[in-house]
């Protein structure tokens, strides 16, 4: 971690801004971009991108904006995306080999997804030895020697809720630093390990509350 | 919409207080907690557990605590949490089956969780008229129609990028009030619709800024 003191308020952003910069760089007929256009494509103010931006230096001119394939490459770069991160999965149920295949997909097909799932791990002999997405799926027994093995930073779990802390700990342990973490359950982690819960039960029951009541009633 | 004026950062930890209530009413030997131990078990602080629910009312006695199964009555119908809605999933490749079947045992599994998928959406006319996890897939010519038949309010999102913005301007225009979108793509929908980004790579893609640098370069 290069700037300790960025908020991931901000960290949270630049993800945003950097696919915007990717889908201009595509196209490929706009060098320049400013603030305000960055901003609107991102769904966030001129004023909070050059403030975003301005964290981690001068990389715009003022009247002119800033040039597209720069910032993006400073983008990838802040972001610890200009370089290759071998990453596993841990739970190859149906959801974890869907998000395999997931990631497969956008590391192959979008340059700043430089996250390559290396490996799955399940508890299920019959599942170890195969391979999803190209991926091959090895026994739990395996995981932490392939974590060091293989430099293994990062990790997707998707294993039941009650696995999931025990998992997490062997994973922190053998080095793993960030976590996306699908079981729905709250894992006490390190202050040193950055999780990211794609916890989908909480998501849907926060949208229930947006329902507006009394007209959702079920039929009969 | 009851309480107005909200701010979805206290929404956001409802359903996880919920979800310490059901696990301490499955074990069912806890008539009380404190908001000091709802606060540790949900990772927040006891005075933000406090003030939190007071938003919504007077649950708790100063030096007793709240009951686990009023509090969580009273939450589960604060939610919207207390009755079924029908839900349906655009999308029915690899990541929507997964999800389906996640979302349909999470129903049966979870009390709380009253949120029942009745319809997967498919453009792929090998797939309409099939079923995954009991739940059948239709055609999308037919989604205006049964979202106004079944009374659907919210939608989970699993098409490819460029196709999301439309899909979901035709679920609002037919009723839908909340979105869980999980395409790599910002929706700009009307502001009484509810939208969750469950945006994977944007989510990956920051966890790697936590990632220590020159320690992760990819093995030859």
């Amino acid at each position: 971690m290069r700037w300790n003191k960025i908020s991931d308020a901000v960290v949270r952003r630049l993800p945003i801004y950097l696919r915007v910069l990717d889908d201009l760089a595509k196209s490929g007929d706009t060098p320049l971009i400013s603030s305000q256009e960055l901003g609107e494509k991102a769904g966030v103010g001129s004023a909070l991108v050059r403030k975003d931006l301005a964290w981690f230096g001068e990389f715009g001119k003022q009247g002119v904006g800033y040039e597209v394939e720069y910032l993006r490459s400073e983008l990838r770069q802040i972001l610890n995306l200009d370089r290759e991160h071998n990453v596993i999965l841990v739970g190859a149920g149906s959801l974890g080999v869907a998000l395999a295949r997931y990631a497969v997909r956008r590391c192959q097909e979008d340059e700043s997804f430089s996250l390559k799932l290396i490996g799955l791990f399940d508890q299920d002999p019959d599942k170890v030895g195969r391979a999803y997405a190209g991926v091959p799926v090895y026994a739990m027994a395996e995981m932490e020697g392939f974590i060091r093995k293989h430099n293994v930073r990062m990790a997707i779990i998707t294993v039941p809720a009650d696995a999931a802390q025990e998992i997490a700990l062997r994973l922190v342990e053998s080095g793993v630093r960030a976590i996306l973490n699908f079981a729905p359950a709250k894992l006490i982690l390190p202050g040193h390990v950055q999780v990211a819960n794609a916890d989908l039960t909480l998501e849907l029951q926060r949208l229930a509350y947006y329902l507006p009541p009394g007209q959702t009633e079920p039929q009969g």
